[in-house]
């Protein structure tokens, strides 16, 4: 038998799994056009053409060895460069190569910061709702996540609560910016209230707290709105990224981590980043992609696309009645359950064929997640059945 | 600080950069040219044509979101068939697409399979001498690697010792074949002997003992030599493999795991396997690499280059007296150092201008490795250094 953690991953992956076939059985029964999936957060946008286009001037100019070999761990010496000045232009940072490490997504990415940073039973803290995923990438290198509760209906972290949680044992703070599942982009006022609770932890503990940032969404943001970049609030900061939604590319796991210059021992540090990348078997990002980084690093997948579905969806929803923090960045909505029983909720919406995924899968029960990274037709076509399940929870409704 | 384990792992590879670093100076001091470099275990040939031109066709042809887009954690379907067609035509085994996962390359498989398989303080088998790297691999998923002794000289493994090892909570037996640092194929003989002692082991403990075998010089072998399929002679094994060698793309981290048709619970093992690959942070394997596998799984690099050094250098290097295993496979020689101190003999073949790595990175002190994927003129031309090192010697050697 397999070992007794991933029986029981495999039992919860099936319930998912469950939930994927009934969609699919719902889809060939009443027809893939009457369903209404707003379940899953997969871009939904073109590769921009210049990024294909990078990648078959790489294959035809590059020697073989030079494109598909190994190299360093951290990554090719150029792409880093690429990224280092592409944060700095944008952000008025001052990263070099040397703080830059390619990596197999973001995914990758954090796991590798935990690897690097974390001794067994160490704690990380975690800004609820936040992507269940994380608290695997905790587990996996034996640390253990501890959430801190969201203010609502703001959804900027309950502050007051995050400084009660911080204990001696506490390593790091992940945070994801702008906020899957709720959209929330966390303001400079934020950034700068958890930057200076954890410099004042880290003076009572007398050790590093990191903060760690997972950034996927950060160019999907609307209203003008930026999210800070945490290397000017915080030293001892790693940011995660990852290309999969700026440049629609998901499938081809590369991101990279920058460490703060300023973090205490950042050489040691970005040695452990570059080693872990190595030990937890990543070796290191895909050679052809990080090739193709290198001259198409600017371009960017069509955020007004996503934009359009926001406001659509935003707007009914909320003329119905639904409340919800308006989103600012990513791709989702996240909406208080008119039922206090989430679970109630999603089954009445999925017999108006709308599929939604529970708060509690993101430490958040009482709500639900929408993912609008769909085409706008298929949000135009739902509408009617949003106005039925609202008519069904008109007394719960403002 | 990071943590206490990547302090440690960090300063053991700070020594592997210092020694990388020293080769880079005597370069600089003496000319590249006269500098032996037989290091690094780095595929030297180039990727098939037909490959590159596979990965233009799909970036041309393939419509961007099913090109970079996510799929089923376990990869494409079509990849993953191609890859149980092509174990079928060439092993007679009875692969199913369901039965393959494709990895982040056989490091990524490796990690993927011990996630699976291992619960805190399970023990895993590694048949010495082994890549180093198995240790991490294990130590990640909180195994406990145990060694088992090679028969010696034909560095097959022990078969008793292997027998005397195994304990109630041994778990997995890791194989290397052919083998990294010795060039060995393990014979029909010893796979048998290994299935024997496992089978008798499993009714003994009344648990599966998993047998996970990684295969990236599967294709490297020579004299009409082949290396044993293990799932013919074991139902509990995972085959870990990667394109690395075989494509010489080391860079684009692209692998497989195949689960035997007839191990115990098989769906529920591969299920796991795809589960872990998204929990690691690997995701899945890199999406356009997999497209073009479709097309070019069958091509191979020129095997016949590393045919060519390998008569040379072990022609020569017998003929200068030293002690070595006739390699039937990968890339590496594994030499009897002729001083006990293996390390001794390393820093005298440094005077020389020769880069050696101590057999004590792959736990078999007093052997050091030479790998072969070099220049064929490289070796031309190191030959007068070794018969120094060899009249250096004289009294030790044959």
């Amino acid at each position: 038998m397999i070992s007794k953690q991933m029986q029981q991953e495999v039992a919860g992956s099936s319930a998912i799994r469950a939930m994927f076939l009934e969609g699919k059985e719902l889809a060939g029964r009443i027809g893939a056009e009457n369903v209404y999936d707003f379940s899953l957060g997969n871009p939904m946008t073109p590769v921009p053409e210049c990024y294909n286009q990078a990648i078959i001037e790489a294959v035809r100019t590059e020697s073989s060895m030079e494109l598909h070999g190994y190299m360093d761990n951290a990554g090719y010496e150029k792409t880093r460069q690429a990224v280092a000045d592409n944060l700095n232009q944008r952000f008025g940072t001052e990263f070099e190569a040397k703080h830059i490490v390619m990596t197999v997504g973001a995914a990758g990415a954090l796991n590798v910061v935990f690897k690097t940073i974390l001794d067994p039973g160490d704690e990380v803290l975690a800004l609820a709702p936040y992507f269940g995923e994380y608290r695997g990438y905790v587990a996996n290198h034996q640390g253990v996540l501890r959430e801190v509760k969201p203010d609502i209906p703001s959804f900027q972290p309950d502050l007051a609560d995050l400084e009660s949680k911080i204990t001696e044992k506490t390593k790091a703070l992940i945070l994801n910016n702008p906020v899957n599942p709720t959209g929330v982009v966390y303001s400079e006022k934020t950034i700068q209230g958890i930057a200076a609770i954890l410099e004042e932890k880290q003076q009572e503990y007398n050790h590093e707290i990191y903060l760690v940032s997972d950034e996927p969404y950060r160019e999907l943001v609307y209203d003008g709105e930026e999210a800070p970049f945490l290397t000017k609030y915080y030293d001892n900061a790693f940011i995660t990224y990852s290309f999969s939604k700026s440049l629609s590319i998901p499938g081809e796991r590369i991101g990279y981590i920058a460490a703060c210059p300023w973090m205490a021992e950042c050489a040691q540090a970005v040695q452990g980043l570059s080693v872990a990348n190595r030990i937890l078997g990543f070796v290191n990002a895909p050679s052809l992609m990080q090739k193709a980084l290198v001259k198409a690093i600017d371009a960017r997948t069509d955020v007004d696309y996503y934009d359009r579905n926001r406001q659509l969806i935003y707007g009914k929803l909320t003329e119905l009645g639904f409340t919800c923090v308006k989103p600012q960045g990513a791709f989702y909505l996240f909406i208080q359950s008119p039922d206090k029983d989430e679970k109630k909720f999603v089954e009445a919406a999925k017999k108006h064929n709308i599929l939604l995924v529970g708060g509690s899968s993101f430490s958040c029960p009482g709500y639900v997640r929408l993912a609008y990274c769909v085409s706008y037709e298929m949000i135009e076509r739902s509408l009617p059945a949003f106005e039925k399940l609202a008519e069904e929870y008109r007394r719960d409704l403002r």
